[in-house]
């Protein structure tokens, strides 16, 4: 990431302009993207394509901008934590949810296990693993992975969304450290659901097959206080919207968010299969797909295109 | 802190409406008061009066909505570190500030050691001690504190702001914590300035005396793109201030930032003063004063007035 | 503890003064135990009875000095990582057994991750949760429990060692922590055997049903350099005898060891079920048993009764 | 360090062969070193020369038995940890000493302020940094430094023992680390006395001139039970000279202290400026120099000789 207080002058308003910059954007991101390294932690995610680079822009009245490999599928991997926590939100309620789990950054690692064995018993945040399966354990109580599954087309418009059986099975196979997390959380008396059933459907949901075009459209419902604006259905309540955006910007790129919110300031999610989803307040849902990864476990080109688009577009919150 | 997605129709722009909810927003803070505890780990802190209560609203076109104990002076504290870091980007710009601090959340204490001296020699951000004294070893290689003085007199709009002597001698007799820091930064190699210079202007910075009033001021600057409204002087080039809001949004509360986002999501900042400070993009400056603490050490009653204003007049960043 | 120099005038050499201050040792124990507690972590400790006390003091010439409740049976918990530890190092050899343990106390508690999980993938020594499951995961490769158990019962000189099938039971149900740790050695690739096998065979050592009378023996054992005096048959090699009494000395007793040398003295192990070894190098071997606790998880009884024979008997290994 | 159970047969009392060990331990030792590096981090330090190396071993009856770099003068550094600990157990006992200090490992290394500042106020022992300088602080308040000294020179039996008035001036610029330790102690409210006179007091201590043959004179005093066996003068009563030996055995050789208590099994106490002190009870006192050290900060040399006497004599304690 870079800082600068420069700004070319030009009208943000047009749609060509727009069109110009996140197409800049796109090539600043596939370039960017070869300084990354593909995640090998999980077998089969070894297998992508550090190469690959696609962002899209959804609008409010229906436009995708997009450039690249904007279709093709990659597991979503830390993204779907968003996806867990807005169906406990709108099942559970906020008291239900958050008295399972903190809302506080941690400054460790994703997967870190060091404050919830030192500091508190309950994860610091949903964002990170201890978090999202503890969030997972609670809904494991009540949903069935199908219903998740359904929750989680309709909040990215796309019923073309699958369980990557593959990526699940790798998961599952390797998934030691979240293992781990999850005994942790059960021999503290915190967990609420049975452990297996709990990783299950955490692998479940971290294996979903997602594409760029999914993650714009879960970005512009973010951006668009829980409703989908193509066809006006409400997916969830904007007070928890807000709860979620407010989280994304806190902890949303794992020990990167404090420096991506400085530089970027699009409240967003990552996730290690490659994908990024940011959310523009009343304008913009953003997916970027670029499985090569920073040292943090971040996109290299999502974050660089990201960056790109809220410097010359003006999408910093704080605009 | 609390949660409703109730919302009370009523014209948001209404001046009367916008006043109501000021004064109902005092009112709560005031009786929340109660719940709190004055400082008392510097002997001139516990002075204090944990009934006082002030809350001062400054707007764009110069009217002030205030009541309260808003003239009453109290100390800065580490509000004082969104000034030092202010003149440190804009007199030394961005890369040199961050090249001796980070912008991470911690998730620790306001005073912690723990990640800087198992993580990172650098401190995780300025918004923490370790982070404010790495910064201001930086200042005081270039400046006196009469200069920083000067320039909070203009950040804050107000020419009474004078070293409060009894704090300053208070903190700097029983600051061995902030010592003990000092010291571990400068024998990690990573201090820029002489320690004892370092310290003695992060005493004086942190002994301000200031009141709601001036706090207001300043978070109208920051609201506005770091331009006073009123004399259109430019204080802070608008990029610096989105990165000092994004810190104040991901840091500004010491270990309760994160529900604080959620919860409010105003940037803010808070000092064991019983001060916060919020910025509200082109719309408000806001100070309250409220020396009555929480356990993370911050304002029971200001965080109470700023929720129920955020929530009533819709002032989080994500609406 | 308590520290004294005075030191009585008797003659330490005369059995009948050695039996006299045994059984104060014993009462004094039996008196002390009034201020533990009986550990509850696993359901079936809490059914001990905290009055319980019994001591055995066996000789190299067969003697066995005892008073109260020797032949109570007790699962032998933590003591039996001696015994994983001394297999290990029989049968796969030093190097084997420390290419996969680390030989340092940690000054943390005995069911600590902190260090595995920041300093050293390894577990720091053999006589922590994590660092005995370690060794366990070796064993569970080559040998069977039956194994294991043949021999505890010669290290015991105790053919009645039999499996306590509901302590087992109990471990293994409430034994989450103990999994979490399995899962993170695994995650970590430090991990030898499979995890359920490693994790059982581990819990089945814990629930072994010995008697302070058991312990005494194999405490003779160790003082013996690993031969059983009546017999003439070498259980262990005298070297890897001292290689046992040295972590003995210094990680026997959790994060109390440090404390426990300095005013005892003499190499030992302690389990929540209530017992402690002790060896006194070509002297004793000391049983003790008293299930009522103190907060680090040793037996008040024992370690007062213990610290009452070392300082009358001149047993502190550096007298 | 390394492993063995081979004994070679040899007469161990015969003075010819306890000779010739001994000289071969020094040929291993001086060998050894040249795989360490000598201390760097005060710059009088670096000025060692590693290939340096020397043992001394001294004999109840008076015999010296020495090979090498004896009488060449080196900082005693962590080694005044002992003489520090001696005074305070013997002018202010054993409850004033440990009601400031407490007694067991910490498995992290001798500089560590992490569970000072997470698990106790109170340094874990007095072999590490913050335990010394805590131990100090007591001091301080009682004795001048040169009251100290003249206890250094009875104990290594030396009266050529001074300042080292350049390590004292480099260790008092560059002791920043230790400064914060201070500091921390005194904003936790344990520090004992004034933070400047305890640190110069405790720099002092640090900066006496010993060599190999001070070392070994003060290893006989320990080794005899507090007595000086050639004068008859009781230094320090026996009971105090096992708490050091046992805090010797536990805490001695930073976080090396475990697998060198398991390898070479002799109470030592290591310093930086490269001495080992070592306590056979009721036979020797042994000094090493060897400036050039390994990872941990303890003498290769020292370490390689130390276990070499120890494995080919049986000085281990549980022989």
């Amino acid at each position: 990431m870079y800082f600068t207080y420069e700004q070319p002058e030009f009208d943000r308003k047009d749609p060509a302009e727009i069109r110009r910059v996140i197409k800049e954007a796109y090539l600043v991101g596939k370039d960017a993207a070869r300084e990354g390294k593909v995640a090998d932690y999980i077998p089969e995610l070894a297998k992508a394509d550090g190469n690959d680079f696609g962002i899209c822009v959804k609008t409010l009245d229906g436009e995708a901008i997009e450039f690249g490999d904007v279709e093709k599928r990659f597991s979503i991997q830390s993204i779907s934590k968003v996806i867990n926590l807005a169906v406990s939100l709108k099942f559970m309620g906020f008291q239900e949810t958050f008295a399972h789990v903190r809302m506080e950054p941690t400054g460790d690692s994703f997967n870190s296990i060091l404050k919830l064995d030192t500091v508190d018993d309950h994860p610091f945040n949903p964002m990170i693993n201890a978090g999202a399966i503890q969030v997972m354990s609670v809904l494991s109580n009540v949903f069935e992975f199908e219903e998740l599954l359904e929750f989680a087309r309709n909040f990215c418009m796309d019923n073309d969304i699958e369980l990557n059986e593959k990526v699940y099975r790798s998961e599952s196979e390797t998934g030691d450290r979240n293992r781990a997390i999850t005994y942790l959380l059960k021999s503290k008396g915190v967990l609420q659901g049975d452990p297996d059933k709990t990783l299950d459907m955490y692998f479940r949901m971290c294996s979903l097959n997602v594409n760029a075009r999914s993650l714009a459209n879960m970005g512009l419902i973010l951006a668009n206080g829980g409703q989908n604006p193509y066809n006006g259905k409400h997916i969830i309540h904007p007070a928890y919207i807000r709860v979620i955006k407010s989280l994304m910007y806190t902890c949303g790129l794992y020990d990167e968010s404090g420096e991506y919110g400085v530089l970027v300031g699009i409240p967003s999610k990552s996730g290690v299969g490659g994908g990024i989803i940011g959310a523009v307040d009343n304008l913009y849902g953003i997916g970027t797909y670029g499985p090569a990864l920073n040292q943090k476990g971040n996109s290299v080109g999502g974050i660089s295109a990201m960056q790109h688009m809220s410097h010359l577009l003006h999408l910093n919150v704080f605009y």
